[in-house]
């Protein structure tokens, strides 16, 4: 096993967020499930585009968020995902790579277009999310920096990628890749719907052996589960993965790690006002202080830290400098 | 004279902002000018787009900041600008509409692309914008909708649409268009740098008689008229316009209104963010106070309260609802 030159590559769903203010009612006349994410084709992205309000684009996809917030935290980082040839593409490119990020996944010519997640978030803070995977649903093995992966002390998967063949195809290769180099492999269950869709998979992943970090809220860990048992849950996952982490929003988070449980209470915060990333920056403090030897204890506090930065503000990257922040949380 | 159908219809560069945070340092080593605007070519843009963070992308340009302004304040507003057929294009186009603004300006097909603006935001919150025009130089007299301009209380015009030529020429015909129709001619000053290459044209569109309200800043005022004597640059221009409206940062705004002077300090804010829009988030509250048939200082006000919103988050556009907060400062 040759020395990791990178933290972690990330793999995941190559996005720009399409972010805007809505009411409830807005929520309901669309019919929308508040609070989820669900997968829309182009016609109904334009249709629900042309209905909401105006809003800001900002760079996201779960995983590359996580990356960002990793790459602010200090962590040499990589990400493989799809883009296009168009101009959301070129700023997702921009983006990710400005955050010093190695990201040379080839851009795909012709149609459809780069990824967008259209997000509206209402007064509660809360994100409801309709996305159009585009370019991204064509990540093919072929694509995958095998030499990138091998290179990074942990492999990071989003569960998302599931719902597109191509990728998730790309992903099992990605993992044996990983494996073989003796890496670490991290995943995220992103989403109780996304659960519903590919639960044998991920229980298949888990029972394996093949994930050694899994990341989840509560409502995915019950769903995977199939449980309302919080406790139950906790307790069979953790038995099949080294290392379980999960967010319990206000409540802070927990994580079981080789059986002994840690737990964290959320930051305090000022204001809340869009909840869009909070999975994915508490996974990037952990994840950035376990590559930094940090106490289980301590990357709680760097997750719940990284969290509480991004829901003070519009968008899942992180504006504030998370490491100073960090610095002044722990030292 | 028919009855005015909108309040105000603006003509302007159509551009999409993007917005990075930057140091000092960096301001310096590209070596920009800080707190102004400079125009760029396309080949310069991308470079310096390679050398900046990531960045979010807002809608902008400084005419259509104001109407958007206005129409949160509950202005009928118009907007008039070119885009190009492409995906930034596309956000503009929504994003004015979201707003509820009549916007019906035909896209332009081929190269080049809409403009963007790339605005480097220091931790003082100044900002230091590098616009490349694209699409939005090549607006042209023909585009314009002259029965939108007649059907409007209000023509808006930025000082910007004076460095590309097309739209220069559009001016004048849009100017004619308004003043036979008995419409208000308003336009703001931009910037020093523009006046610095226009201020021929400026004076005499003002000795002209062509400009009923004049908004600058103090440093534009100054430019202006070539002096360094604020009292005596208001006193030359008063004279020669109805209206005019100087804003000076933190010190508030005065306005001279037939001859009677008026002032307002700057709204308290807790914290300045982005001064990006603060000149034309001003003008669209005085003007949507002057549509409401309001006092001037009440005017004065609206713009303050606006303006306040502005830099107290990354953008241009407003994000909080303007007509609560001046509800809530002026009943």
């Amino acid at each position: 096993m040759t020395e990791a030159t990178l933290d972690i590559v990330a793999i995941g769903n190559a996005i720009v967020d399409v972010i805007a203010q809505a009411d409830d009612a807005f929520i309901e006349s669309e019919g929308l499930p508040k609070g989820s994410m669900r997968l829309i084709d182009e016609s109904t992205a334009a249709i629900l585009y042309s209905h909401m309000g105006p809003g800001r684009e900002i760079s996201g996809g779960s995983a590359a968020n996580t990356v960002a917030g990793m790459a602010a935290l200090g962590a040499k980082c990589g990400f493989i995902g799809q883009v296009a040839d168009d101009q959301l593409g070129e700023v997702f490119a921009h983006d990710i790579r400005a955050n010093g990020i190695a990201f040379n996944t080839p851009t795909r010519a012709g149609e459809p277009t780069t990824a967008r997640c259209l997000i509206l978030v209402t007064p509660d803070a809360q994100r409801t999310m309709n996305t159009f995977l585009g370019a991204s649903q064509y990540l093919p093995a072929s694509a995958l920096d095998r030499d990138l992966i091998a290179s990074a002390k942990i492999l990071y998967l989003e569960g998302y990628l599931w719902d597109p063949e191509e990728p998730r195809v790309a992903m099992r290769a990605a993992i044996e890749v990983a494996r073989a180099a003796g890496r670490a492999v991290a995943f995220t269950l992103s989403d109780a719907f996304c659960i519903s869709r590919h639960r044998a998979d991920f229980r298949a992943l888990i029972d394996g052996g093949l994930i050694d970090i899994l990341f989840a809220n509560e409502g995915e860990l019950l769903s995977l589960v199939e449980t309302d048992d919080f406790d139950a849950a906790v307790a069979t996952i953790a038995a099949k993965v080294p290392c379980l982490v999960v967010t319990r929003g206000a409540a802070g988070a927990i994580a079981v790690v080789d059986g002994a449980s840690h737990s964290v209470p959320a930051e305090p915060i000022a204001q809340i006002v869009d909840t869009t990333g909070a999975g994915d920056l508490f996974a990037a403090g952990f994840m950035a202080g376990q590559v930094q030897g940090r106490s289980v204890d301590d990357c709680l506090v760097m997750g719940a830290v990284a969290a509480a930065e991004v829901i003070s503000h519009y968008g899942a990257r992180p504006e504030a400098k998370l490491d100073q922040l960090v610095r002044a949380r722990l030292g």
